[in-house]
């Protein structure tokens, strides 16, 4: 096994961040549906049996990845259940749920600053989010809108959720810093319901703009 | 003159320097209000003449101290005029216009980058911006909304351009990056105008949440 040959024994930490080194460049590099398993081994000089070993599955490498602190494909299943019509309410009360709990909350913080300071790491959150929010709440809305819209929905959701957490986490702006979470919830949910669901001058045909 | 005593000409590089570092350091520590000219300049070890005479009034030196490069009052002046219920359109416009020219553009770009990995930058922005769109916007908005929802609905409107930011410009999200300009000033408009003027629930009484 050439870990071997390198001098790293399967089972030492080195292995596994080389392994998740390797993974963020290649993800970084080549997206996430491009790049696979075999390639981050090659790139780590490891087994790909190794990989598996550490990460189970390619989802499950990229998130350690990323380094993202919750669980996003099961957060999204429980925003994806329940009525359509609530879907933005929900979204933003997750987001801000884990933005304010005691563990993710500084992670994310975290994870926010790389994104914006680093291109791969802001690559890598860019097409972990879009994935998820397009997977999950968008499978959620096929009987609503076209599939070819979910992206420039995405979008747009992102700009609202990234923006929320810039003013209220990162630079900390007043009043909204200290504003109740329930009230951020229920001021920014219609914002995010109507980016998933409404009708976006955005989607128009250029000729009727 | 001080500045003399320590060995600067009047008018050289270095004094403008020092007098917009110490601006900075005293505007991040006691905000716009409370900070006078006569402080920078003790702090700077210039005289406040000479303060003055490099940026004439406390608000240019604040500008400058920013390194802000669009003329923030005049552009909000520009939007606050015209109809009440086109604020969130030309605030829209104005704001994608100046990350959009090639001289102001890249500037903003560097500014936010800065505001999001500095505090005192962080905090210069923060106040920058929130006292020019409530003395602006809100002046034009007395007569539609409580002067003291201003500062929460100048909060949510931040978090909806400064969101768009990271995402088109910073982050680069597809396919918000290439979108037509025109298309997403259309899409978000109505988002900051619903901040503006709309009913919020974050301005709701706790009591009826």
């Amino acid at each position: 096994m050439s870990a071997r040959r390198r001098g790293r024994r399967p089972g030492s930490q080195d292995t596994r961040e080389a392994i998740l080194a390797a993974a963020r460049t290649a993800f970084a590099e080549g997206g996430y549906d491009a790049t696979s398993v075999r390639r981050i081994a090659a790139a780590a000089g490891v087994d790909p049996a190794l990989v598996h070993h550490y990460f189970t599955t390619k989802e499950q490498l990229f998130q350690a990845a990323v380094a993202f602190p919750v669980d996003l494909p099961t957060a999204l299943a429980g925003i994806a259940e329940g009525p359509v019509a609530e879907l933005g309410d929900r979204l933003a009360d997750t987001f801000l749920g884990a933005w304010e709990h005691p563990r993710t909350g500084p992670a994310l913080e975290a994870l926010l600053r790389s994104a914006l300071t680093s291109q791969v790491v802001g690559r890598l959150v860019r097409e972990f989010f879009t994935r998820h929010i397009v997977r999950s709440v968008g499978a959620r809305l096929a009987d609503v809108v076209p599939a070819t819209e979910l992206p420039v929905r995405a979008g747009f959701v992102a700009s609202q959720l990234f923006g929320l957490a810039v003013v209220r986490y990162l630079l900390r702006f007043e009043p909204i810093a200290s504003a109740p979470r329930d009230s951020v919830r229920r001021t920014v949910g219609p914002t995010l319901q109507s980016y998933l669901t409404g009708p976006l001058e955005a989607l128009r045909e250029p000729a009727s703009q």
